[in-house]
Formats: C-alpha cells, sequence, structure tokens
C-alpha cells in the first residue's frame, strides 16, 4: 500500500511542485532528533506538575506565561514578548449537586459547573427534575411543565463516528445552550449529561454561553451519573437541589507569549501554536499543554538543527482559548494593525496522541501542494489530510485570507478526559506527542522552503 | 488526500474485485455495531481481573480456557471445543537481585527474571558487574574478563523508528541470548536492559532461549534502573547478588480454545485468532487479552448481524504463545492431519491499540486484491497495508501455504507496558479496541465474500 500510494504521489509531487530527496533526508533528521532529544515531555511534566490547571485570569495563569516565555527563550528564540489581552474572569468556587428519591434521603452527585455559568449565589436552588433526550424532545416541552422544574438534558455522545470530533461536534449544542434553552421556559437550571466518550462518572466542564437576558446555572453530571439518574426518573420523582458560588467576575489584562526566530530570507510570518490556558480541573495535559510543549519543539528543533528559515517561524502560546478565545481575537487583530504578512498558521490543540494527519483550511491550490507531499509523510504515519477545519485560535487569521491548519492526531481517548479531572501528564505517552512536534516540523520546514 | 487516494483505489477496485457499494454499507454496519454494542471490552475486564495474568502450564491458564469456552458459546458459535496439546511448566517463585557499590551497603533492583530461564535454586550467587553496550562491545571481550562475571547488557532500543515493533526486533537479540552467551565466556548470570520503550524503573520479562548446555540464569532491569547502574559503573566497582527460584518444570497437558460458526457454502475455514495465554506479571491485557476479546468479537458480530457466511468463521486462543509457541504449533499439526483447507489466517497480537493497517504475509495477487479493498477501509483510518509479517502462532499455517496477516495497531505505546506488571486493564482504551474488533471483523467479511 505504501509504495503504491507512495509511488503514485511521489512522482505526482516531484512533477508538480519540486519535492526533493533533500526532504526525505530533512524528515528523518527532524524525527530521529525529536524522537531522542525532544524535550515537549519533560517540559510538559514541568508544566502539569509545577503550575498545574490555569485557567484565563488565574494567578496560575500568569504563572504559566512566565513560564512559557523562559521556555520559549530556552529554546532558542530570537525574540519573545508578551501581547497583551484583557480576558473574562471566571471563577467557579464551591459547588454540589444534590438529589433526593422518593425514599427520602438526599445524595450528592458528581458535578462540574459548567465554564462561563452564573451560580446560585451560595443558595440552595431546588425543584423537580425532568429529563429529556434530546433538543427536538425538549422543543415540544409546553412551557408549563418546565417552569420551576430542572431539566435534565440526557444526549448520549454518539459512539458511532470513528473520529470522535464529529461525536462532539454533534452533542456540543446541549452544553452551550442548555441554560438559556431552560430559561426561556422558566426552568430554574440545567444538568446536562457530559460530553464524554467514557461510560464513567467523570464530569466533563467547557464554554457555555447565555443568549437571552437570564442567566440560570448550568451543570455537568458523568455518562454513569447520567444513567443512574435516568434509571430513577423511571419509577419515581427526583428533586435535585445545587449550590455554587460560580459566576464571572469582570475582567483582567493577561498575556499571549510570542517567540520567534527570524526569517533569514523575508520576515514573512509562519505561525505554530496551541493555547496556555486550560480549564480549572485537571492539569490541561492534552488540552492544551501537548500543544504549547509541541510549538516550541519546533523552535527548539529549527535551531538545534540548523535550518535556515527563509521565513519567520513564530510560536504563539495563546491566552484564553477555553472561556472567550480573547488571545485568539487579539493576536488577529494585532496583526493586521501591524500589517504583518502571515504565510501559514497551524494549531495543535486536540491532544497529544499519536498523529494521523494534518486539517488544511485554505484554497484548493494550496491544499493540493500540501497533499502533494504526501509521500514525504507516509513513514511518519501521517495520511489524513482530508479535514478542512483549524483551530479556534486562528479563525481570525483565516478571516485574514491566511491559509491556516491543525494537526490531526489520533481522537481515540481525547473525549475520555477533555475538560475533566482526568486530564493530567499520566494520560500523555512520551512517543505520541513527541511525533506530533515531529509532523507539526515538518510541516513548517515544507512550507518555510516552498512557499 | 482522502478523496484523491479513495477515488483512484475504489476505482482499481471496481474494475479489478468486484468491490461494491454494498460492502461499504456493511462496513459501516460492522462499525456501528461493535462501537455501540461491542462486548470486548467487558468481557476484557473480566478476564484481567477475576483471572488475571495466566502463564502457560498455571491453573490460572486453565481457568481462561474454561473462561474463553464459555465466551465462544455466549457469542453464537456453533461448535466450541478444545485442543488439546502439550505446554512447557516455567515457574517463577521468588527472587531478588542486589548490588553492592563502595560503600559496602547492599541495594535491591527491581528485576524480573526472563522466561524460561533457570535461577539459582534458592542460592546467592554473586559476582563483579562488567557492562557492555553492544553486542558488538561484548564479542571483543576475552573470556578472561567475562569470567565469573556478571555481564550486563546495557543496550538501549532505540528511539528511532516510528513503529516500535522495529525497534523491539532490532533489541531482542540481548534477551533471547544473554544468557548463553555470557556461560560461554565464563560468567555466573546476566542482567539485561529491558526492551522498553519508555524511561522508568519497570522490568520487562519475555522468553529466552538458551543455546549451550550450561544454563545461567538471565534477569531483567527497567530503564531508569540500568542508567543509574551504568552510572554507577563509572566510577566504581558494583558486585551483583542474586537469588532466584525460577526454573522449567516440565510439560503438563493444556489446551487452545476454538470456537467457530459452520460456512453456509462450503467448509473452507477462515481463521481468527489471538493468544490466550500471558506473562506472570501484570494482567496480559494489551498481550493479548485484547486479542482474545476481539477475536471472540468478529464472531458475536457475524451472528448478531445475520451474515451468512460462506466459509467457516473460526476463533482460535492459541495456548503458549510466550514461551513455547506449542498452540501454534498443534493447530497446524492437527490442520494438517485432519487435511482442513484454511483460506486465510489473522492474528491479533500486537496491543489493543487504536488499528492503522492489517500486515500481509501471502503471494503478490492476494496482497494485491486485498489492497485493492483499501477505499473501503480508509474511512476507519485503516491505511497501511505495506508490512508483511503475521503473528507467531499463524508461522505453522503459513508454512503450509495458508495466506496470513496480523492487525497492526498503534505501536507508540505498546512496548512500554509490554511484557510487564504495568499491562493492564486500565490501559486499554474502550473505543480502540473496538475499533480493531471492527476491523478484524470488515477484513474477514471481505475475505468471506470474495475467496
Amino acid at each position: 500500500m505504501k509504495k503504491i500510494i507512495g509511488t503514485a504521489l511521489l512522482l505526482a509531487g516531484l512533477m508538480t511542485y519540486g519535492q526533493t530527496k533533500e526532504d526525505s533526508v530533512q524528515f528523518a533528521k527532524i524525527s530521529t532528533e525529536i524522537l531522542n532529544n525532544g524535550k515537549a515531555y519533560t517540559e510538559l511534566k514541568d508544566l502539569t506538575k509545577n503550575i498545574g490547571h490555569r485557567l484565563s485570569g488565574s494567578e496560575a495563569y500568569e504563572k504559566a506565561v512566565q513560564w512559557a516565555a523562559q521556555k520559549l527563550r530556552d529554546a532558542g528564540a530570537d525574540k519573545v514578548w508578551l501581547q497583551e489581552v484583557m480576558v473574562p474572569v471566571w471563577e467557579r468556587g464551591k459547588e454540589s449537586l444534590q438529589i433526593k428519591t422518593s425514599s427520602g434521603k438526599w445524595t450528592s452527585l458528581k458535578m462540574l459547573s459548567l465554564g462561563n455559568s452564573e451560580g446560585t449565589d451560595g443558595k440552595d436552588v431546588s425543584g423537580e427534575i425532568i429529563m429529556v433526550r434530546s433538543m427536538e424532545e425538549y422543543d415540544k416541552l409546553p412551557p408549563e411543565q418546565v417552569k420551576d422544574k430542572i431539566v435534565f438534558f440526557n444526549y448520549h455522545f454518539s459512539q458511532s463516528y470513528v473520529e470522535t470530533f464529529r461525536g462532539y461536534s454533534d452533542a456540543a449544542k446541549y452544553r452551550t445552550t442548555a441554560a438559556s434553552l431552560t430559561a426561556k421556559k422558566g426552568g430554574k437550571f440545567a444538568i446536562i449529561r457530559s460530553l464524554s466518550s467514557a461510560f464513567d462518572n467523570v464530569p466533563h466542564t467547557g464554554a457555555m454561553r447565555y443568549s437571552g437576558d437570564q442567566k440560570i446555572p448550568a451543570v455537568a453530571i458523568g455518562s454513569s451519573t447520567a444513567d443512574e439518574l435516568a434509571e430513577l426518573l423511571q419509577s419515581q420523582k427526583v428533586t435535585a437541589k445545587l449550590n455554587s458560588n460560580c459566576g464571572m467576575k469582570g475582567e483582567r489584562l493577561s498575556h499571549s507569549v510570542i517567540g520567534e526566530i527570524t526569517g533569514k530570507k523575508d520576515k514573512s510570518i509562519i505561525v505554530v501554536g496551541g493555547h496556555l490556558d486550560s480549564w480549572d480541573v485537571g492539569e490541561g495535559a492534552h488540552d492544551d499543554g501537548a500543544g504549547i510543549v509541541q510549538s516550541i519543539e519546533v523552535l527548539r528543533t529549527f535551531k538545534k538543527l540548523g535550518f535556515q528559515n527563509n521565513h519567520t517561524i513564530r510560536v504563539v502560546c495563546f491566552a484564553n482559548e477555553e472561556n472567550g478565545v480573547k488571545g485568539g481575537i487579539q493576536y488577529g487583530k494585532i496583526a493586521k494593525e501591524n500589517s504583518e504578512k502571515h504565510l501559514f498558521a497551524i494549531e495543535t490543540d486536540a491532544g497529544g496522541f499519536t498523529p494521523r494527519g494534518i486539517s488544511l483550511e485554505m484554497d484548493h491550490n494550496k491544499r493540493k501542494q500540501i497533499q502533494s507531499w504526501a509521500s514525504l509523510f507516509l513513514p511518519y504515519g501521517i495520511y489524513d489530510f482530508k479535514n478542512t477545519y483549524s483551530g479556534t485560535d486562528l479563525y481570525p487569521l483565516h478571516d485574514m485570507g491566511v491559509p491556516t491548519a491543525e494537526l490531526v492526531p489520533d481522537s481515540q481517548r481525547y473525549f475520555d478526559i477533555h475538560h475533566t479531572e482526568e486530564d493530567t501528564f499520566e494520560k500523555v505517552n512520551r512517543r505520541e506527542l513527541l511525533l506530533g512536534a515531529s509532523t507539526l516540523t515538518q510541516i513548517i520546514y515544507m512550507i518555510d522552503r516552498n512557499w
């Protein structure tokens, strides 16, 4: 297979775009250097264990800013700076969810308020739970059946998609809209089944948003907790009681962190980046500590191997991806103000798992050119160039016409641990993480050489 | 990319081998059934937690035999039977390895005797350690420098290969031959650096063999332990003391477990299998509990979806793959005696990780035909048909001219945990395991329909 596809594409590549034997030699150098001497894994351990989770607006996040700036200097960046950006400050505080069945006894459920949700100001809010299994089912409910109730959206993350991001996209609207939908029909708060591919009791947080004036709370429970609650609701009335202190606490000045090695030929820019912030549970290891250390590894490898980069290679550690995307928006704004020319930008924000491909969001000819390099990537297990999305932080650049991309790692494990207390360093495999860094370095090497 | 390769191969396939739209519909049914209703994960939990590790010749192994027979019946096999086979009985017993530096203090090292190794009969055996970093270095040592010494083979598992099986193959001779090489120059026992892709203190066992008459012990230590020992040896004399009780304890009657659904058109056989035995540490979860439950899943899925299989689909749970391959050899022998016609045989023994391809060991035309089905597999992340090995248990069939194959899962994590106490159920991801079962079912569906 490799030989058949490889030969065909190699020929196509050689004929059309000047892909050379030299490139495959450089690809091997990159891979060997990173698999043997890569620092991404030990640096991820440092970030996750010594700083830990780092929600935008927190002190931990500002520590991570200093950490990233130092790591970029250590990696050999010519220039390192902080880009100022105002970010929302959301705080969780204490929170609890209890249920009471016909037995009259209150039981605590493991839960997490959704990010950006308002809480109950430390007061108990309670009501009878009604369950719906889908948006369609909820839409049919008359308001009088919802009024003063707690709505439990028990929508199942689809297991059927081979790429789990499709299951996540399918279920995401429950997380983002449950609170406002519930408020519109007079409900008191919303409970959602977590956007989780696992069948455990681990709740997943993540961003929600309000579409109306009435800001009622929304919380998530794990899949097995959701199943148990659904089972109870088959036979009896169940009351829920929420007490939470979360909410928006204004804004603060924060920073994205940027480091670069200056182009030898011109000052046009190739970006590789991830987001430095994380949710306020777990350690933000796969999401997106992995992307940060992989992006820094690219810069380190360019320096270590002595590549004479034609264009500026810039690493961006974006602020506030999780609950506002203010870092990505500000980056685009400043790029425009400064009339910077961005050649290409790639993000790594889908976990530090074995890479399988690169998603390409750009015009047909540029996609075609990158796809013509496929035979160079195949020996590294990179075969999938079909997707057309790119990272959230890159949309402002994309909207300015910059070709954008995202690393596509294996997705099977990501939504077991995404936005949870389980997203820890121990869940990251060293070789998988380093292979991702290698793929990023290889694609940037090719862009730098050919664009 | 997908589109380009897909279209080309689809056309080739349609023209040459009659691959149809119906096949892609059936592929989707298989994947959806297994991802939603697959039992492999819960059955693996049962096997690993209620039986645990199960070395050939142990009581636990015989429990696993009964377990597998029952699971095959539950999955819907028409016929289930045990195939008798004599297997070696190797037992570990108590074991310890200590070292003493110039400080005069003895320190225990975490270690495992290699499988099949003789021990010290419960007596202390000690001597000065000499270290070599490679076979070439060892070959140059004159016997008088080895006599009465302990030889420490500190050969590093290569990180440079993208497919870790290549690193494993490269390092394997140190495990298999260290004892006999040491004995030949008069050494007392051998210590090897584990065949491990991780940098931790976890020792990896695995089969060794004796090539001479003198059977001295061989033990493994983890990578970080090996690094520490190497560091000590830079500056001082280090003495090692081994006390172990392992050794061969004759043979016993054991069993491979076989279940099948009879062919509707003829009695020719398609085999899917793994090995039921494991090493005597950890839980044998990836190696090869995963392969056993995946193989049973294939049979269950054929029954559940009501496929009218043309040929007999046979699941074989081989005995004694780890330290003798007696199950595989016996299976081939009986197949020959009974003049059974085997169309195709595939093994799954490389861990329950996300599948990426199928390795094909067969004549050119059959390989080409299977490769022409690539576009059917691509939506399931299966793109790699380049490898040409097949599973250890299938070599007797291969030698009889049967086309053999092996599932190729992602290999990045396997050699972190292979043959160790860390090979536990918790290291297996449900979706990854189920996707492997789906790939196996899909290839067997195609073989059954086309051969």
